[in-house]
This record gives structure tokens, C-alpha cells and sequence, in this order.
């Protein structure tokens, strides 16, 4: 049996035991779907690897050895064997709950391969790959053409898709549950209904009272990089991240990637000024890969091995990142390792630092928002996406409707559209319905922290007496070692005893910023 | 087309131009072949990473990543869709040299795996996983048990594999195939019977007349492993190593990997003490790299798009580690480099260093053994091995056997089973016929040399003015662009204009060492 907490020196530590699967229909899936393993395996070590190592030629050849392995994988998803299989376990009334999961999950992405035609798919890839050249053109230009023309088609593309997925209420529902299975526009328009007029209202208390300042001498200092890679070494040491199962690199946008279950990776990086970025990135990614790391066992190299989720992967980064790394008790730490390893920043005290990585102000680009601001950018995206599928704007309105909302929700109009709907990657990769599970996760965060402090005390005072393993421990046993053994809403039901409710959420923000 | 000289701006350079492949037959292979291809791309990557990268308790899943791969590599290698295509290929007689490689070498494999039967594979696989783990116990206790008893399992099972691929005169020859296309028994011997005569004859000339000293200083210097980094790095830079398409990394064994024909990798090795121990390592890994590195591109993601075979791979790593990098003129080379980072060592002037990267000195390990008496190493293991597959001595024989026969050929008798027939990893992965290429490859080296001067003048005095484009451009043309278009034995007739001539190393080593 293992222990409560995080346990460094028993990576091995398995409470489920390998007897969780013994039925004998889901032990021929499980031995089947290693090798669908092994390609998802290669491709998430071929994914880190372009972003760390890759000499820069040698992208041609990665790119097709990459579809070349998805294409094999998928047609193995899809073999006659396994499809035979799974509705056979389907149809057993004494599955375990983790053999339950294996048949949810396998069974999801079946059917949605399934409804999904060919010529779709490879018409999305074809238009995705052009219209992620015309998003860089664009971009540069800040024009809107060439790339809206792309997004015109990309949205009729995805259009199509919900059609052929089904749904029962939204077309919009179609798209986001491939990201979180069961979140719908209902649910995230009550989400978001609840959660913007209280962040509209902490905002003005905020920008009016100075409460926390729009900007600080800090951002503009100039740091030694190798020494923030220091400071960034002693934070994951601090918070027990493995080494001996995990690794920190250097990309030029962070990710976390579990290649696998004992070899999650994290990536941070340096750009030598506001250091604040690169610590909290760096939390933000440990947040995602404990996640990973504790995933049980006894589910490694299996369909529910790993995160359930989007939104409640995402709800672990953010609680690392913002409930923990951006809180008072926190700050102390932060603070302690930068003076050390910064002499000449012993001027600034645990509270300048705390106002320092807490600043509110009002920007354009959703990857530099601040705590506060930062659900306004994706409620917009959601809005607009929503009625893009629905059909109720066209993609011409887009850029200026994106800039008009802009100025409604944060009184500010960009400038440009760079500064605008030209901003994210993602519908140039034809990722429609997965900006809300960044809200999500958000929210998510602040109801587990009320829960967690309901049951092992005032998250401050752990901080303070340094034992995060308690909160390690807790996310593990609630959350973590489940991987996706139940949907994300039977998860947070089980764990927090209660569906998703945004209010834990507008209470954390209240206190935090109107106080 | 293409320049005569290695192109460092033109990476994709081709010679040959895509038109080599026009037969619809070998097109539908090639369309084939890329899934087995891109398995072979994610397999070298994960080697690649488990060297330099993988956190430690990654280990087992990646063992299993790994197994699945193959498996599924294997089984598209030998779907009957692929088979039936060569087939029909093979029956054609207007197909390009290249489409002709093509069929030869899938040929090969696909012969050769269907004539194993699968229970010996796995009883193989099993007997080499125990016997890996028990040679290391034994080389750590220096006792020949517990290893010498699954030798003899291993010979057991490898001479049931000769007889099932089958041989025309000695069942040696089917396992030296593998590794070495159309290389015999009688021919290895041939080899050996030539060079060990006069290479004992330089040794004792040497070692009585001290022309090459024993030992030297530096061997003892420790150095800074930062500032050795930059002089592998110099020399890199001054042997046009593509950086775009390449990268040098550490491990505890230095090795190459070509990932994809624009993303070949080398390591290198840096102990603290005998820095040329990491320079050689690093000129003989670009010797690999650079083979890999000049393949043509249009046979890129093809079967004959990388080194055609073990020997010929060794020859262009012994050309540049021995040929060029233990040369007097690139001692110079070394010389001022090392002179430069390490201002200590101002006092060794160009000769000094020239002989501390030819020292001669007869010892046990093959990996640390110098110019002279590497072969004897090599001669050693191949009469052993033959004898063994043979059935004319009994594995219980060789480890004293292996002893003696040190003792014949140089002169030193082992003091345990770890400084003897322990030593090497290869027999306990069940490489038994992988030797010879070692001796076959130095070998080679001396009659590149032979050739290329024949055609470009003098070596020195290319090394001299550092115009070693000459000699990559050579190599391209001659060996490199090939890829595995034509057999090792028909590329040397066609390149050198002579096959396998061991006399060219003889006329090399006693020009070298007795003079």
C-alpha cells in the first residue's frame, strides 16, 4: 500500500495494483493497445525533441515520419480486432471501474474517428497546413487577408464536423467535447456568466484603488540567465519534482509532455527580463506534469493512463501556478531564492515581490494576462467561436467584432490586428472549442482549493511550513491517480462532491483582489 | 547539379535527382516502405535519447516502447503486399542501379527474417536479456561464471541460426553476412593472415627501436571538460560538421545515429584525463556522421538511403580517426588548438603531440587499444568465433584459450577474465560475426587512402592547407552518395577499382610505424 503523500523514493508505488484489470476481454484490448502506445509513445518524444534538440533541417523529413506514425496509429485504433473487442467488454455488467474507463475511453475515440469521413479530415489537414503560413503572413502584416480567407473555410470545415460528430443542444458542443468530454455551451455560458461580471467588478476595485499596481520595476530588470536557471531548479527541487522521472528543458514556448508514466518532461524559458515569466511558467508546467507523474501505476501504458482532460489539466496548472506560485506564502519563497541568487534584488522584500508577480493591468495578448484579466481573453474567444458555429457572424466580422469586444470587456481597443484576432495559433491548427477549457481549469482551481482547505487546513500555512507534499498528496488521491479512469464531471463529482461551480471561484478572486 | 565538393549551403543537393526512381512497382514500394521507414526514425531517436537525455526510471517503458516498435516494423517488413512487390520487381530488367538497391536489400531482409523461424528469435531474445545481466555480474566479479554457461547457450542457438540461413562453405559466413553483405570466412582470413605477420613485425620494430613512445605525459593531464567541449567543437567546425543537419552531444559511449538523412547525431565522451581519447572519439563519430551526411538525398526515407554496411561505415570512421586524425599534418591541427584553449600545454610542440596520439603500447582492452595493435584484438575474437560456430572448441574453452592467444600475439597475458574474454558486451547481446568488420573497415581505410591520393595528390599536403573539402568531396562521390545502391564488395570494384586489397594497409602501416 502506498503512502498518503508523494512518495520521492517509491516512484514504483501503485495503490490500484495490477489487479485492477483482470477481465479477461479488456487484458486482449490492453495487450492490443500497446502498440498504439508505443506510437503515441515515439510521437510525444519526436514532438519534445523538435522543441528542444532538433537540428532545424531536419524538420522535412520529422514532419513525415510524424504523419506516417499517426496515420499507422489511428489504423490501429481503428482495426476490425480492437473495435470487436471493445464492444464486447462494452456489454459486461462486472467491469471494474478502471475497466470501465478503458471502454469509455476507447470507445469515445472510436466513434468519433468513425463519424468522421476521410475527405474531411483531409481536407482540414490540407487547409490547416496553408493557413498556418497565411497566419504567419498575416501576422507579420497585421493584415487580416490572407488568413481570414483560411479561417473562413477552416470554420465551414468545422461546421461540417459538428454536424457529423451530433449533438444534442449546440453545434459548439460537438467541437469542445473532443477537448473536455461533457463540458457544454450551456455549461460554459453559465461559467462565464458568472465568473466575468465578478471579475468586471474586482477589476475596477483594482484599477481604481491600486490595491495591486499596473506595472513594477522588476519587469524591466535584466536578469543572468543561467542563474534564473538556477532559481528555476530550486523550485522544482523544493516542490519534489523527480528527476530521476523527469527532466527541465528549454523551448521556446513551455509545454509539459508525458512521453511516459516514469518520463514526463517540462519545458520553461528564458527571455532575460521580467523574471517573474520564467518562474511562474515553470510552476504552471510542474503543475501539468505531477498530474502525470502521479497518475497511478497500475495504469501506465493503458487508454486512462494519463490526464482525463483539457480543463482539468489545466485547473493543475493553474493551481500551481496561480493558487500556490502567485500567493502571499509563496511569494516568501520566491522572494528568499531571488535575493540569494540575485544580490543586487535584496532591496525588494517578500511583499514587493508578491505585488510584483500579482500585477493587474489590462493587455492584448491572452499569454501575458494576469491573473485577473486573463478569463476576459477567453471569454471573448468563446463568444466568438460559439456564434461562428453556430453561424450567427460570419469570419468577416471577426476582426473588428474581436477588437470592439476588446474595448467592452477590458476598455482598451488594439491597435492592430496582431494585437487582435491574429494573436493565437490555434484556429490556424483548426482548434475550434478549446479555449474554454483554459477558463475551466481556472475556475476549476479555485474550487479545489476551497475543498482541499476544507479538508487538510489553510493552504497558507502548509506554504509557510513548507510541506507541500500534504498538497501533493491530496491531488493525488482526489485527482491524480485516477488519470482518466472517470469522465472529468464524474471526477470532480467523486472528488469534490459536487459538480463544477463557478463560485468557489468569484470568492477566491474577491478575496484576493477586492480586499 | 550538384558541386564537386561538399556543399555546406546546399544541404539538399542531390546527384542522382528524384527521376532515379520511375518504376511504378518501386514507387508503390517506396509508398510502402515510408511506414517502416518512420518506425525506423522514431526507434533511432528513442536510442538516441535513451543515451544522452532519458530520466533514469524511464527505462522499463521504454524497453517496452522500444520491443513494440520493432515488432511492428518486422511485421510490415514482411506483409505479403510488400513481398509480392518485390517479388515483382525482381522479375524486371529495365529498373535504374538505385531501383536495383532497392530490391536488393529489402530482398535480403525480408529473406533472412523468413528464414528464422520465430522460436528462435525468442529464445534468442530471452537467452540474450539473461545473459546481459549475468555478464555483468561476471566481468564485476572478473569470473567466468555466471556468463560462460549462457555463452554456450548463445553459440548454441547462433549456430542453429547458420544453419537455417545457410552457407556455402562455413557456417561463419552466414552470420558475417548480416552484418557484412557478401564478406566470407575464407576472405577475413585472408585479411588477417596478411596483416597480422607484417603488423607483428612493426610492433616489434617499434617497441625495440622506441620510434613511438609507450606512454606519455599528457595521458596523465587532467583536463577542463568545458574548454575540451570547445576544442571538439573547434574541430567540428573546421571539418564543416552541418550544424543545421547535426548535433554533438554526450554519453558514456561514443556512437553516431542517423534519426533522418538531415538529422544525423554523433557523442562523444569526456573523462577528465588523455584528452585525445575524446578528440579521436569525436573525429571517428564525424567519420560516421559525415558518411550518413553525403548519402544522396533522393534516396532519403528510401532502404538504400543510408551506409551500406558495417565495414564500409568503420573505414570512413578509421579514415578520419587514424588517416587524417592521428596524421603528422593534422597534428598540427590538434596541436594549436589544444595550445590555444589550454595555455598550460604551450610546451608540446606539433611532434610531441604527434606522438602522444600514436603511442604504441600492447594492452588487454580492444576499446583503448592504439593503431598497431587494434587488429590483434580483432584477430583474436575472429578465430575464437569461428572456431566456436565451427564446433571445433567448446565455449569452456575460451576463456583460457583467449588468455593464451593474448599472450602469443602481444606478448602480455591477461590477469583475469575481465581484462580477457569478459570484455567485450557484444557476445552477451548474441553479436557474433560483428568483429571482423572492425579489421575490414581500419583496412579499407588504408586503400581509401591509397585511391584518393592517387587522384587528389598528397594527403599531408591537403591537411596542410586545411582544404579537407577535397577529401569530403572525394568521399561523396566516390562512397558516401551511394547510400546502399550497390553491395560492399561491388562499390569497393566500382570506387577503388579493386575489391578488398589488405596490401594497401601493410604498405601503410610499415610506412608509417618502421621507418
Amino acid at each position: 500500500m502506498c503512502s498518503y503523500h508523494y512518495s520521492k523514493n517509491d516512484s514504483r508505488c501503485s495503490v490500484f495494483g495490477k489487479e485492477v484489470f483482470s477481465d479477461p476481454t479488456i487484458l486482449e484490448i490492453l495487450e492490443k493497445y500497446k502498440q498504439i502506445w508505443s506510437l503515441g509513445y515515439a510521437i510525444a518524444l519526436i514532438q519534445w525533441d523538435m522543441e528542444t534538440n532538433m537540428p532545424p533541417d531536419g524538420i522535412e523529413e520529422r514532419g513525415a515520419a510524424n504523419a506516417q506514425l499517426t496515420v499507422l496509429q489511428h489504423r490501429l485504433l481503428l482495426s476490425p480486432e480492437l473495435k470487436t473487442l471493445v464492444q464486447k467488454a462494452k456489454e459486461k455488467d462486472n467491469l471494474t471501474e478502471q475497466e470501465k474507463g478503458i471502454v469509455r475511453v476507447l470507445s469515445r475515440e472510436i466513434e468519433r474517428e468513425e463519424k468522421l469521413p476521410e475527405r474531411l479530415i483531409a481536407e482540414l489537414k490540407e487547409v490547416t497546413t496553408k493557413a498556418h503560413e497565411a497566419w504567419l503572413i498575416s501576422r507579420e502584416r497585421k493584415e487580416a487577408e490572407p488568413f481570414l480567407g483560411y479561417l473562413d473555410r477552416i470554420v465551414a470545415l468545422e461546421r461540417e464536423m459538428a454536424e457529423k460528430i451530433g449533438y444534442k443542444e449546440h453545434p459548439y458542443d460537438a467541437l469542445m467535447d473532443y477537448f473536455e468530454e461533457g463540458f457544454t455551451t450551456k455549461k460554459a455560458k453559465e461559467m462565464f456568466d458568472t465568473i466575468i461580471p465578478a471579475l468586471k467588478q474586482s477589476l475596477e476595485y483594482v484599477l481604481s484603488n491600486e490595491t495591486f499596481p499596473r506595472c513594477h520595476y522588476l519587469e524591466s530588470y535584466r536578469y543572468d540567465v543561467e542563474r534564473a536557471k538556477k532559481v528555476n531548479e530550486k523550485i522544482l527541487e523544493m516542490m519534489d519534482f523527480p528527476k530521476k522521472r523527469g527532466r527541465l528543458d528549454v523551448s521556446a514556448h513551455p509545454f509539459t509532455i508525458n512521453i511516459g508514466h516514469r518520463d514526463v518532461r517540462i519545458t520553461t524559458r528564458y527571455e532575460g527580463f521580467d523574471i517573474r515569466r520564467t518562474i511562474l511558467s515553470t510552476i504552471h508546467e510542474f503543475g501539468h506534469a505531477l498530474y502525470e507523474l502521479q497518475v497511478d501505476d497500475a495504469l501506465s501504458m493503458t487508454p486512462i493512463g494519463t490526464g482525463v482532460s483539457m480543463g482539468v489539466h489545466e485547473s493543475q496548472s493553474r493551481f500551481w501556478e496561480n493558487i500556490i506560485g502567485r500567493s502571499r506564502a509563496f511569494s516568501k519563497v520566491i522572494g528568499a531564492m531571488l535575493r540569494e541568487e540575485f544580490p543586487e534584488l535584496r532591496a525588494y522584500d517578500d511583499e514587493e515581490i508578491y505585488r510584483y508577480v500579482n500585477l493587474v493591468r489590462p493587455s492584448f495578448i491572452r499569454v501575458d494576462a494576469d491573473e485577473l484579466t486573463y478569463n476576459f481573453h477567453i471569454a471573448l474567444r468563446f463568444e466568438i467561436e460559439r456564434q461562428l458555429i453556430a453561424g450567427e457572424i460570419k469570419t468577416s466580422d471577426v476582426p473588428e467584432l474581436w477588437n470592439n469586444m476588446m474595448e467592452d470587456l477590458l476598455g482598451i481597443k488594439p491597435r492592430n490586428y496582431a494585437e487582435g484576432f491574429l494573436q493565437d495559433i490555434h484556429w490556424s491548427q483548426g482548434s475550434i472549442g478549446y479555449f474554454p477549457s483554459y477558463s475551466l481549469g481556472t475556475v476549476l482551481a479555485a474550487q479545489i482549493k476551497a475543498k482541499m482547505e476544507s479538508e487538510v487546513g489553510s493552504l497558507s500555512e502548509i506554504i509557510e511550513k513548507k510541506e507541500l507534499g500534504v498538497i501533493r498528496g491530496w491531488l493525488k488521491e482526489k485527482i491524480h491517480k485516477y488519470g482518466a479512469t472517470y469522465s472529468p464531471m464524474e471526477l470532480l463529482q467523486r472528488s469534490l462532491g459536487e459538480s463544477l461551480n463557478p463560485e468557489y471561484y468569484v470568492k477566491y478572486i474577491r478575496e484576493k483582489y477586492s480586499k
